[in-house]
């Protein structure tokens, strides 16, 4: 059998997948969501965004979750933040890890958070003075680490520069390198991990990917990642969801398929692929999905493993 | 940029494809498809089976179409073979490689080709003996070398004894492990080449993948394939056909998804995207075709290198 890294999954449906729902999804049942997530086995989930319901009015009841996990030791619980007030709630409501996401290419920070990518590292210094001493862990996404849906492919000159100010900011957090728009290819995903895993401004800090299948390359560059030493894998159940604000970009990797892809290796995680498919299932059931995937899609007897 | 080996595709759409639609397509139609996908960069393509019409009606025109090609040097054409009397065919008609195949698990072969694998191993070695001397290249297929759909998972010993044969009767051949089934997982993939690919009794071979994208892996376990040092991988354009006789096996990894995966790589291969995805789109016109990939389900413009 071939050594590898294990990969650990993190489950983004309830947030990059919810959000992408119109129809408000009622509080108990995106709980009871996740419940079954954990219970299936997932042990990292971003449940959502302390973003104002102005702009996300999904996320209204951000509070009320997070105080049902508040005590979960099962599962490490993650919200995105996109300023100081939104670390503020997380730390205030029990939330056990926080998400800081801007782009790599200025042209999509501007259109997916508004404001210059300097004003966004000056946001990720704030929100690093915010929870300076507190018992939460910091995750810095950088959007279109690969490609971006206005300039296409970005230098990695720019991912560079981002990562210089979140080595300096954020020394030892975990950096996930997002391909937002699924356009990334596996060689470049391999090439621009192994270039950042060895740099030594970067060598406190961990790393994940986050990746989309628009382009039917999800499982591929994970893959890619995991072999240049990546464990922390972003994936969606049922393949929910997709970044709202980059165009074209639907389709979350789904969580089974990548759960289907490591089964039997060294690399293989403990979700129970049956208890998953029944979660991702009964999201499809929701109004307003879109979901993708591969694994819902084939008949369940073909299925091996379940 | 990584060090890889360069990809060499094996287009099999107007063979694995063509054979999964039953409305008929005109002989002309089939040239002008191949001539196409030489245009668009193809350098080796399955176009067919020399098989009973009784058994697959739509090899009905194989002589004509053979004879069409006759005499091209811009690509090589490959066509299956059965048996001894498919050998002469294409022999005669000026085919520069022929195709056997037989599986590794004994009830898919029972089921593809109606014998057991002992028996298919002996008309191997009366193919081997019909094309002695000859100049024709020939490859060997082996069936379910990872999975199989009545048996599951395909111990290695059963595809060791195969290779075994292959070694003795055809010990220069191109041989290909392939995913009929669509279930194997890249790490499977990436462990069966490289163990096979180190033995000494099968140092004068050389591989290649055939992978199907039913349950998602199609991509990455091509990428495993490559990884691991195989050349070349079949694809089919527009993802057309799958295995007629392997229940739940539709869906061969659509070419235009692996070139886009290659692009920009050392391991790219000079195939026209945009003209390559016309043939796919000419192909998904046929009467009766079912189709896969992911290209082209996304919106041209937003395709990169087009």
């Amino acid at each position: 059998m071939i050594q590898t890294t294990p990969i650990e999954i993190v489950e983004v449906a309830p947030r990059d997948g919810f959000q992408s729902i119109n129809e408000p999804i009622a509080t108990g049942i995106k709980i009871q969501i996740i419940e079954a997530l954990i219970a299936a086995g997932l042990t990292r989930i971003e449940f959502g965004s302390f973003v104002s319901p102005r702009a996300i009015p999904q996320m209204v009841d951000m509070i009320e979750i997070a105080q049902h996990f508040r005590t979960d030791t099962r599962a490490r619980l993650a919200a995105l933040v996109p300023n100081v007030r939104g670390a503020e709630l997380a730390l205030k409501n029990g939330v056990q890890e926080i998400v800081y996401v801007f782009s790599a290419s200025e042209a999509h920070n501007l259109s997916n958070v508004g404001a210059p990518i300097s004003q966004s590292i000056q946001g990720l210094a704030d929100v690093c003075q915010a929870i300076s001493g507190a018992d939460i862990a910091l995750r810095v996404d950088l959007a279109t680490a690969f490609d971006c849906p206005f300039d296409g492919t970005v230098p990695m000159d720019a991912v560079l520069h981002a990562l210089e100010h979140i080595a300096q900011l954020a020394p030892t957090s975990e950096i996930a390198l997002c391909d937002t728009t699924g356009r990334a290819n596996p060689f470049e995903v391999a090439e621009r991990f192994q270039k950042v895993m060895t740099m030594e401004a970067l060598s406190n800090n961990t790393w994940a990917f986050h990746g989309h299948d628009t382009y039917g390359m999800g499982i591929a560059n994970a893959m890619a990642a995991n072999r240049a030493g990546v464990a922390v894998i972003d994936t969606s159940a049922g393949g929910l969801g997709g970044c709202p604000f980059a165009p074209g970009a639907t389709g979350n990797t789904a969580t089974e398929d990548l759960v289907f892809a490591a089964r039997g290796s060294n690399a293989g995680c403990a979700v129970d692929l049956a208890a998953l498919l029944e979660v991702a299932d009964r999201i499809a059931e929701l109004p307003g999905t879109s979901m993708g995937g591969h694994l819902r899609t084939v008949p369940r007897g073909k299925l091996p493993l379940l």
